[in-house]
């Protein structure tokens, strides 16, 4: 009984629609305290949050134990079809993912469906994914509350501003193509 | 137009379903053909296949032009309520995964839901994830097809004779549980 116990507390609790993107770079929905043992484990250098409400005090105390950076840039949620992603912000993000001293590093809004795979569907298309894997990767996260319109973000996101910069990805994969 | 012609070739197609499952490790469905680019990009050692039918030519052929190791363990597919996942299979092919000689490896059946999912499910296991964890990484990939009992393979299943084993992920990541 006292094994069975040990056990169960040794158990970790990835956030909500976990996932690894690439090297050095993982998704998720909002974490809470119970993730926090999993999130020490994975040695995360920074979190990117995408919510423009201020993080919780839990959460940032978290950060500031383990020594890891915030990035925030907040993107306002808007229902459909009332939908505006910021360029500007998505290219800044990207800035931030890309540099590998921030690895690893945790992507993460609400529920990780609309703005992290957003933001997420752009570095596919700098990694010259096609869009049918790009958006097949994008409902897998979000799900039954895929939306078009994130989708299309995705597809007129004009990459080529930020071809120019230094890629460093923590590893060898895909980077036969740089 | 030559240059927008040559933008396009550049484009890579990962395989359907495809998804980083921890540093060295990772999954899709069948690769065909036009993912052939993608996989070389992805450095692989070796591919782990999960169906009884015999390995592709072309797939074969790719395989050895790029010194990747095939290991086949195949597992029937019965619809449910027929369902019998061999868990002896299950363990060996875990051993493979686990042995970062083997890294990156790519491991697929045919829609990369089913057994693929079987499979990472008794990996995650492993790593101490919570149940709800896995299944919900195991929805994500299946959606639509997921089943009850593939779930239930994995929560039954028996992780106790492999916890000794010498882990050997390629990263740190999860690596303070060990």
């Amino acid at each position: 009984m006292g094994e069975e116990r040990k056990e169960e507390e040794e158990l970790v609790v990835p956030p909500l629609n976990f996932g690894m993107v690439d090297n050095g770079i993982l998704r998720s929905g909002f974490p809470d305290s119970a993730n926090f043992s999993f999130l020490q484990s994975l040695g995360l250098r920074s979190v990117l949050y995408l919510c423009p409400e201020p993080y919780p005090e839990a959460n940032s105390e978290f950060l500031k134990d383990n020594g890891i950076q915030l990035f925030q840039f907040g993107i306002e949620m808007c229902k459909e079809p009332f939908v505006n992603i910021p360029e500007e912000t998505i290219r800044q993000a990207l800035k931030v993912i890309l540099d590998g001293r921030n690895h690893p590093v945790l992507i993460h809004c609400k529920r990780g469906k609309h703005r992290t795979g957003c933001l997420v569907g752009c570095l596919r298309k700098l990694q010259r994914w096609c869009l049918s894997s790009v958006f097949d990767e994008y409902q897998r996260h979000a799900a039954a509350k895929a939306r078009v319109s994130d989708q299309r973000f995705v597809e007129l996101f004009d990459i080529s501003s930020l071809k120019n910069l230094p890629f460093s990805f923590s590893s060898t994969i895909y980077s036969s193509n740089r």
